[in-house]
């Protein structure tokens, strides 16, 4: 092993579960002298002595004070979180017996640790790569089946593994193309410029999925924002109610009963989407009312996705599209049409509609046609062409979605010289950019600065 | 070991330590079938086999989704916090792991632990007596190195032995006393009467002791309010500013500044203190100023310990009673009077109080006499005849207090009936009255009532 940056030779300590009051508290040191730090101050057995994956009760004492009584787990390097001597000390969850054994170990010689410190250790000495490390950070807070996959997938290498196999193919090319560098002026191509073609187009292909599927990723790691509007007594409220499944909103035959904004959220298929009604949409003289809907169109403006609802009974197809039009919606904001009241609709109401692109007929009072809109929303969600196992990797994070970003554009910029016939000392300057930026994504190519912005996001003790 | 009580035959799980995103969480069960739920879903090395006291890296699953990758640690029964078997999941510190992993163990037959119930195993089990469980909860919540001190001391068995001691001395004379009764009216004495009077003196003094040690146990457990009361201008924000050695209050010349109660925590010696600084007591105009001397008067009548702050430079011996008069205090209240402006003062001036008993000279804006008065207030709040070093059992327990009274009360019955000759039947219920009341505190002599009580103001997963 090459020898360890000057950071890595000292021990660090931190708190290592959340603060406050509870049963048991987990004090964590790292380092070379981690073992013989705690050993110092234990009363039990000799720790120096102790096979590493072993626990150990006994007291931690300063002088002749007992701080607590503790078991203390012993972690040899390099089986380790950190690859390094790991000690981990479960107290009892008091603040002050923490504050304590914090204050023993930093004046015995160990440091506090930096957010993110033990999983940065871990990532310099080559327990993982940059991207899952990342992934640890994102299951800690995932909330939701599928984000807690996607993290889980991430955490395990499966993304890495996919960057990896498309980084692979590329290299070799690029070393054809450094190859024929070398030659200089003799003009000779190593490189087979139609396979080049073919392999970037493929590599191109797989970076642009992994690209789209951030728009599910960060879906499935922030949630759906999914407003349900509509003209009063449409039936919002009730559809809401449905939805969440149990009696959020108050529900009542008088128009205009619904004036402030209610929220919930519920997981559908482990993706969470917060709906969002609002007060029905009409002129209104009651001011608390217009204050209301003003609020609703304010909104309705910044949702990931619209739910229009319209009465079946009340509305014509021409009525609709203007109704939708006087939401002001962006082109781009995804809006789904649910055709209400479809139990007492005549069959030549229900067929104006039956055939309109993102439009369901349900029953909200009876649930009818509402597994079907379920479905329309997550299929408006997942995109198209991502598996609903989920076993395709999602990207969720903003920054690997950024150098995927980079990746293609250099990728576009080899490709296009290729056909214009660019020299070889640009086309690979291009395959090295594109190739540094899918590096970045698992720390293969890294910076300091990239290092403390990743690890300062993660909680002190992680 | 005899039969367990059924509730001890099933086995129990809980997070461990404080909900919230953290680094790590603990999920713990214990019970006989603990280790095989946790193996049935370990991916890893095959737990059944492994010994107490080991740490194994793997993944929990359920079916094929991994829920995470986790470290556990084994305790095998006897050698365990509850003296079952115990397992303790080490996972990443998400909410939504901890809950997915306490499903999967429920569905399978684990029961989620109530408040405190690993505790309470472990006492049923023999692990501890009820003074130290009691203690165990004490721990998590000190919040000063003397708290924590005495807590440590009473989970440690301490206050116990003590007790213990008592009670073997008591039992032998209960059991002479008992002898007799069984010989019923033959009338022979075979406990040595004037031996049973001086045992019993010792005993009730060491109950005594142990009482009067609750109002500094109290002290210790909860802090002690002072208030600083005394004429405008006197010094009193200037005092707290020092004893609190940061800028608290707003200082200021002009007489009738501090309106509001100032309120600030120190630890002396490890004791906490409650300063309240209070607004001037005079006769005022100002509305505002007139409340705030109301709420000095409400206060000065509840503090446990009150400063009266005095200019040794504008009040006479005669002034300053009078004035300590006017605050009504009821006359258990212990006062310090404390003379401010020494630096200032005339030897005649400083002559007047020097022999007044509980006072002290200071200058507060230089710290001259500010040891002294921290030495005088600990000396209030210790009392007499307590180890300065708190080596010297200290009961914080209410429950512990209310049971020594009724120890006392029960042993004051027998010494007056030994001396008045009342027959052996009543001096032997009244000695089986004190020992159960000594019982009761470690729980020698229980009910579920009282267990109930108990273990329920433990936290979840204790």
């Amino acid at each position: 092993m090459a020898a360890l940056p000057p950071a890595l030779s000292d021990t660090i300590v931190a708190l290592s579960t959340p603060p406050g009051a509870g049963a048991i508290a987990l004090v964590r040191l790292s380092g070379a002298a981690a073992i013989s730090l705690v050993a110092e101050v234990f009363t039990g057995k000799r720790l120096l002595d102790q096979p590493s994956h072993t626990l150990h009760f006994g007291t931690i004492r300063e002088e002749d004070r007992i701080i607590d009584e503790v078991v203390v787990s012993l972690f040899r390097a390099p089986n380790s979180y950190t690859r390094e001597d790991v000690v981990e000390i479960s107290c009892h969850g008091s603040d002050y017996i923490v504050q304590q054994l914090l204050l023993l170990f930093t004046r015995r010689g160990a440091r506090l640790a930096e957010a993110g410190e033990f999983t940065k250790r871990a990532f310099l000495n080559g327990a993982f790569d940059l991207a899952q490390a990342e992934a640890v950070a994102d299951l800690i807070v995932a909330d939701s089946q599928l984000s807690h996959q996607v993290a889980m997938q991430q955490m395990r290498g499966g993304f890495s593994r996919e960057l990896k196999d498309l980084r692979a193919r590329l290299v070799q090319f690029a070393a054809l193309l450094e190859l024929e560098l070398d030659f200089g002026e003799e003009d000779v191509e190593f490189a087979d410029r139609t396979g080049l073609v073919r392999l970037l187009q493929e590599v191109q292909a797989l970076v642009q999925r992994l690209l789209r599927s951030f728009e599910l990723g960060n879906v499935i790691k922030n949630g759906v924002t999914t407003v349900i509007a509509g003209r009063p007594n449409a039936g919002k409220s009730t559809l809401l109610n449905s939805l969440l499944n149990e009696e959020r909103a108050i529900v009542s035959a008088v128009a205009g009963t619904t004036r402030d904004l209610i929220e919930d959220e519920v997981s559908l298929d482990g993706i969470r989407f917060r709906f969002v009604d609002t007060a029905g949409l009409r002129d209104t003289t009651d001011i608390v009312e217009s204050i209301g809907v003003e609020r609703t169109l304010k909104r309705v403006k910044q949702a990931a996705l619209v739910i229009y609802l319209f009465d079946l009974t009340e509305t014509s197809p021409s009525q609709l599209e203007a109704e939708i039009e006087a939401l002001q919606l962006s082109p781009a904001t995804p809006i789904l049409a649910i055709g209400n009241k479809l139990d007492v609709a005549s069959e030549e109401e229900q067929a104006a509609f039956r055939t309109r692109p993102s439009t369901v007929l349900i029953a909200a009072s009876r649930g009818d046609g509402l597994d079907e809109l379920r479905q329309l929303l997550l299929a408006r969600v997942r995109g198209e062409g991502l598996d609903r196992t989920g076993s395709s990797t999602i990207v969720t994070n903003l920054r690997h979605a950024r150098s995927l970003e980079a990746a293609t554009l250099a990728l576009d910029a080899v490709l296009s010289g290729l056909t214009s016939g660019t020299g070889t000392e640009l086309l690979a300057a291009d395959l090295r950019h594109a190739l540094a930026s899918l590096g970045e994504i698992t720390g293969e190519i890294s910076s300091d600065d990239l290092l403390t912005s990743i690890f300062t996001q993660f909680c002190i003790g992680k």
